[in-house]
């Protein structure tokens, strides 16, 4: 069995990197916090914006990755960027990703991991 | 100036325990996944359910708290269970709680802290 460790230490770092430098940017509009939440035991890496908009409470998830079996799942990504493309560009193979917010049937369409 | 850090350790204890006992029951519908996320350096703590509702992807925090300068913060409670009341009930005090969701002026008109 292939030992997924120093798989998933690199890759958690390319992740927490990446979502460090979303975390600078600030929404445009509202009163936010924009927080980055990494659970570094069970491999779930989120950037959340916590804050208030005229009077109303948001707390909103943009962007979600875990780690499973040595692959990344998006599990949410509420950006205009393409952040699979961003992974495969930090050195993240195709067959290493999991776009998790996309039923199987259409992973199997695109070029990147099923599962 | 006060060390926080005892009682931070404590309450990151107890709402780790809450938590989890949380993300032992799934939503009765749907076919979800129930996360536990504890980021124990930044201190947030979430619940997060994944998965799929009919074909409609689900991506769902029903519950975050976090740690702030020894004071809880509710930041999201969508459940039907008064989370501060039960954190009360677990030993944290009221005066270390903060209804985050609420505007401070709304804040200070509960028994819970302003911030």
């Amino acid at each position: 069995m292939e030992n997924l460790k120093p798989k998933t230490e690199n890759y958690q770092q390319v992740i927490q990197q990446l979502l460090l430098d979303y975390a600078t940017v600030k929404p445009a509009y509202g009163d936010f916090e924009v927080e980055t939440i990494f659970d570094t035991q069970r491999h779930h890496y989120q950037v959340l914006d916590l804050g208030w908009e005229q009077q109303r409470w948001v707390h909103h998830c943009p962007i979600h990755l875990a780690i499973r079996q040595g692959k990344v799942w998006i599990f949410r990504n509420t950006t205009e960027q393409d952040i699979a493309a961003e992974l495969v560009i930090l050195g993240i193979p195709k067959q290493d990703i999991v776009l998790g917010f996309y039923p199987p049937f259409m992973r199997e369409m695109s070029d990147y991991a099923v599962s």
